[in-house]
This record gives structure tokens, C-alpha cells and sequence, in this order.
């Protein structure tokens, strides 16, 4: 990353396959991020994930229960914030947005835990989340 | 994702944006993947995070004693893999990595739950985490 200290053995910081392919999209009554509570605990309901063919067979042991982390990517961020007030209130001083939960910044991966509601073939129903609906999915895991 | 049931109306679902800039990388004493416990609470290391120029106004706001979550792209994980035996087990049944912290998977992105032991300019001391040397970092969060 910075020229000094990085000797030539080291590997090189961006590779070229850092692309997301997304394995799958959230179906959702929230239609616009305006319309969206900041945090799924916050009153925002449940959602359809609709897994992608590529990947289903990713989702083999997945069962109603569990507790998982969707990984979304937030694709109507702003990637050049790095600054924000938090939860948007003038009030609250600028703050870094690695110190906070915005969805802008220079990688927007949103974190999303919830919990598996039910399973029809392709489709997880999870909840609560407050993704908006087409938001691409990225990757799912069990809660830490 | 899927045509059925795609509207007209709906966003892609693979916007040409979705890559990743690393906003800084893992400088650790592990250096190869064989080197590594499975996870950061399993004896791994303390490590420092170099955040790059373009990302340090995004880290004010950081203190000595957060806990935050830090997200690697794991740079050597197999893309193509969907299925395992957790932890390498073949006595543990063939499991969807969705269901499993398996660091191979469609998008290796790993989730790393560290506490901050120090900032020294654009470097933060965070352990204990497994990622290995060189790991790309793409986004620092609070832990949910």
C-alpha cells in the first residue's frame, strides 16, 4: 500500500479478481433507501433472498433458524465519502466512516444479520433487513 | 438474477462498480495460509493495518479499545469452490460454504471481529486476527 516498509516479496495489494460477482439479490417491500430504517432491528421487515443458480449448491445446509450475516453490496452508495455526520444528524460531529455504520464509503458492504425464516428451493426468506429491493447479495455466513 | 420474476423496472444486479479498492492491508507475523489458526480467537497474533492515503480521513474517528470488524478480501481463497467439510474434517459431512466460515467461497470476503491496541498514524494495531500477511483490506466497521 505505502511504497515505504512493502519489500519485494510482498504480495501486491490489489489483485485483479477483487470483483464481486453477486451469488444472489434481495426482494424487498422497500423499494427506495429513503423509505429504509438505518438498522434491521430498527422496524424493517423481512425479505426474500433469491439465490443465484451458480450459486445454489452454496446454500446446502442452510436451515429455518438460523442466524446468519448477509453481505450485500450497497450499489446506490456514495464511494468518496469518507466523513459523515452520524445517522445523518447535523448534531453529531464528523466522523470517519470506518467509525460508523454509513453506507457510503469507499467499499459499501453492507453487513446484514438475520435470521432464516424459511426455504423454497432457490428463495431464503430472512429477516428482518433493511436492504432495499435489487440489492445485490455478495456473500452469506453464519453470525460471529 | 434469475429472468422469472425480473421486472423491467428492477436495478442490474452486477453494476459495473462492484470492485473492490483495498483501503489498506494486514501486515503480520503469519505469512502463509498453513500458518494460520482458523479463527482470530483460536491464538491468532495481533497485526497492524496500514490504511492507505486515500482512505485515512476515513479512520478519524478510531480509538484505542474499539471493537471493531475489519473485511480482508482473502486473496489465495478458491473461488470455485460451494462446498466443504468445516474445518477441513473429512469426518464432518460436505456442507454449503455458506453455511460455514470456509475462506473459500464465490466471494472470499473475511470477517474479522478485532480490537484496537494502538494507532500510530495511518497504522492501527488490532488483534487477535488470522488474516495472513498481505491480506487486502477493503472496508473497517463497528462491530454489530
Amino acid at each position: 500500500m505505502t511504497k515505504k516498509g512493502a519489500g519485494s516479496r510482498k504480495k501486491p495489494v490489489a489483485p485483479a479478481s477483487a470483483r464481486l460477482r453477486p451469488i444472489g439479490v434481495i426482494r424487498s417491500a422497500l423499494k427506495a433507501r429513503g423509505d429504509s430504517p438505518r438498522q434491521g432491528a430498527e422496524g424493517a421487515p423481512d425479505a426474500w433472498l433469491e439465490i443465484a443458480p451458480f450459486a445454489a449448491q452454496a446454500m446446502e445446509g442452510l436451515a429455518i433458524g438460523d442466524e446468519i450475516i448477509l453481505l450485500t453490496w450497497l450499489h446506490q452508495a456514495n464511494r468518496r465519502v469518507r466523513r459523515v455526520h452520524p445517522r445523518g444528524d447535523l448534531r453529531n460531529p464528523l466522523t470517519g466512516v470506518f467509525a460508523t455504520r454509513s453506507p457510503d464509503r469507499p467499499n459499501p458492504i453492507g453487513l446484514h444479520p438475520v435470521t432464516v425464516r424459511a426455504i423454497e428451493g432457490r428463495r431464503v426468506r430472512v429477516g428482518p433487513i433493511e436492504a432495499i429491493d435489487g440489492t445485490p447479495v455478495v456473500d452469506v455466513k453464519p453470525q460471529i
